[in-house]
């Protein structure tokens, strides 16, 4: 589907305007030669000519007066070919000296919802918090539906390619003061002013957590990304060093990303990296205190009185209340679950919980009904019985089972509804987990308040 | 369902003695008062009565002369408890003093299909032929479940608890002479005699592929092994060692596990590390590059013969055949995929190959009909096109989409029937891939032929 139909699709309400010399409609709608002919200024022209021909269309945009262009055609510096470099700099020049701003090339450019402004197909009609600025095309729309899964939707998403004149740092003044972006999270292979990024990103993510995939930080990922997007992509120990700097929320993939901003979306700030396990399975247990540790997370024993308490109505064989709590028998009791979450989220020693459902161990209990009746029990109740420490789910599912996904998808779509993040696994839990409480950590040592991080800055490729 | 209601269900062929000095029948079959009534020899004795009754069971299987027990009692040591620790103690004297090999306390024993033995539902009818040892019992179903899912069956599945008398060491010994076990897989809490499992995995390492799941290697874990199945974890640095001795492959969850036993089931030795990943999409070949480079595995650029060739057919425009290559072009022409697949694996400088599919993307170049097409193609015709150079698929889906998600499990199937091993995402293949030339590597370098490794031993918990 071409441009202008995803727009037409999407139910964009402005008006659209086919710039063509050679035909008089497209689409239903009239064309015009060139932009000059055009009745009124254009707020987005969208380029999609073959390469050669950009050049004379950004004139164009010159002469007609329009400035906000997104090019959408790829074949530039990416391809690492002398015709492709040299194109490149000829429209940068042209781009430069008229004074347009340029969302590309070699992109698919902006994905606003509330605008119903989009470039691909299918896209979330909803819009939400979260913004995402992109240097690979393909990532705005996998991202972006990947997150709307769980409910993660976005205020504007950019999809910016090889950044001729408008940078990642250009979008990020713009989203620092934007009202409805409350999470920015980017996937950056390369930045032009590195010095400039720290700064930005130092400020912003005190308001507004920043949470970054870096694309390219291995000798093989640096190559990729030359021949996809023409950057420098700058050594993994910068970008570690930047991590430290800024407090940027660092994730290792897109499906991280995503989950991460989750996270943000919907908990308070914990006060510390203490976890409680609450779930079932000995072997799972082991794997999640692991999972947590390795993360930064600690799983640490209750306290004497909460294990009293719990021990009144958990047996020892074939449970354990150590944390992880392997308690199978409050799993099919509702009631016992209540308290158990009651006594566990008071304790003194724990900061925040996992619930870790076995979902084929669940339909078990019940076949078609358990786990239903879970999901509506946690999406109704369980964040009054947590003491307003943050809560997650994460389920797991060893086995293709149509009906079982079903109820699994029920499962989510209840506690998403309920602003419960949930996530396929312990580890990505622990990992949100881990990333949340490591900003509002960084945000409290470098407060006026707060202990003072100092140390020696790095620089960014291009950094000041 | 009861122990004797799986057995029943799963079509045990042998007869089953109910023992129980309350009843004359239990479903449907004969109960007897204990086992010296039995008029023969019992092949397997499976232990359920609740803790205290298990001493006077043992005593019983002693009198009767059976000798093979399985005991699925839990509320023993791993209570952590004054009583259960000292049950524990009273059925090991009994246990050693009678002769008797005891599978447990507490975890599901056998399952065996080819012989119709199991303790839980739902199993796999089919038989294949990796093994499992596994401390934790719900990781048997767990486990097997999963693993099934990719086509990859076992030939004995042994859940073994607290280890009273029999330990993995046991079981590996067996397992090594088993001619229906080629891959042995494990998951390990701790071990009772460590020296003696070092030896055994180094020399059964060089025939049958050893993959080993450690559960407990952090602090928070170690707590949790020990009030699962009481054992002693052993600390990171010692089971790093341990791998770093034996060449054992060490995996990092179930799923690892069973992903890593799926490459070693159908792929040849990799004659090196470099890779070579075509696919489509940008970043995502930059986040392959990233992933395969932190697995250890190279990807580098392709020869300049190749990459002629391949110019030849592929424009530069919105394709890349820089290593990953993005070439979009390729996947909607089947023949143009040959071309490059006989190009590329043909090359020197590849190793191996991973054929990276984006589902939504290649549906939309046909809706309903693309990935069932290339699916038929690759299952046919791949192997015949990889110069004998090991080859995986994997796949990305970022929508909840039904239609999407059965052509994605037909493609699997497909595949799988192929003996082509397919994976969720990039990073899953390249660990795979990054495991199996590892475990080939090792056994290179420390044949007789290869150079020698040697070093300082390091002990396991009760190693020599």
């Amino acid at each position: 589907m071409g441009l202008m139909g995803c727009l037409q699709e999407f139910g964009f309400p402005g008006r659209i305007y086919p710039i063509n010399p050679n035909a008089t409609e497209i689409g239903g709608l009239k064309a015009y030669p060139d932009l000059v002919s055009v009745p009124e200024p254009i707020d987005l022209v969208l380029i999609t000519v073959p390469v050669p021909a950009v050049p004379e269309a950004l004139e164009d945009c010159i002469a007609s007066g329009n400035k906000n262009v997104h090019i959408f055609t790829a074949g530039f510096k990416e391809t690492g070919e002398e015709e492709g470099i040299r194109l490149e700099k000829e429209i940068e020049e042209i781009a430069r000296k008229g004074g347009l701003r340029v969302v590309g090339p070699n992109c698919m450019g902006l994905y606003v919802p509330a605008a119903r402004l989009v470039t691909w197909v299918p896209a979330p009609v909803e819009s939400g918090p979260v913004a995402f600025v992109t240097q690979s095309g393909g990532h705005a729309g996998d991202y972006a539906n990947y997150a709307a899964q769980f409910g993660v939707h976005f205020s504007k998403v950019i999809s910016y390619g090889n950044a001729l004149t408008l940078d990642s740092t250009d979008f990020l003044e713009y989203l620092a003061v934007d009202p409805e972006t409350r999470i920015i999270t980017m996937y950056l292979e390369g930045i032009k002013d590195g010095g400039k990024l720290i700064r930005q990103v130092k400020e912003i993510n005190r308001a507004k957590p920043v949470i970054i995939c870096k694309g390219g930080l291995t000798e093989s990922g640096a190559g990729a990304v030359a021949s996809h997007t023409g950057s420098l992509a700058g050594s993994e120990a910068v970008w570690s060093a930047f991590f430290k700097q800024t407090g940027a929320v660092e994730a290792s993939s897109l499906e991280e990303m995503a989950e991460v901003a989750l996270a943000f979306l919907h908990l308070s700030p914990p006060r510390g990296r203490r976890v409680a396990i609450i779930g079932t399975g000995g072997g799972v247990g082991v794997a999640g205190a692991d999972t947590c540790a390795r993360e930064g997370l600690e799983v640490p024993a209750l306290n004497f009185e909460t294990r009293k308490e719990l021990r009144s109505f958990i047996p020892p064989a074939g449970n354990s209340i150590r944390n992880p709590l392997d308690v199978e028998v409050v799993f099919g009791d509702l009631g016992l679950l209540e308290r158990t979450l009651d006594l566990v989220s008071a304790d003194s020693l724990i900061d925040m919980l996992i619930i870790d459902l076995h979902l084929q161990w669940l339909d078990n209990l019940s076949p078609g009904s358990h786990i239903e009746k879970l999901a509506i029990y946690l999406a109704g109740s369980a964040k009054e019985h947590s003491h307003g420490k943050p809560l997650v789910v994460s389920w797991r599912l060893w086995r293709n089972d149509f009906a079982l996904e079903s109820a699994r998808a029920r499962l989510e779509a209840e506690l998403i509804q309920a602003g419960i993040p949930v996530y396929r696994g312990l580890s990505r839990a622990s990992r949100a987990l881990a990333k949340l409480v490591g900003y509002y950590q960084f945000q409290e040592a470098s407060s006026p308040i707060g202990s003072m991080v100092s140390g020696t800055e790095h620089h960014l490729p291009g950094g000041v």
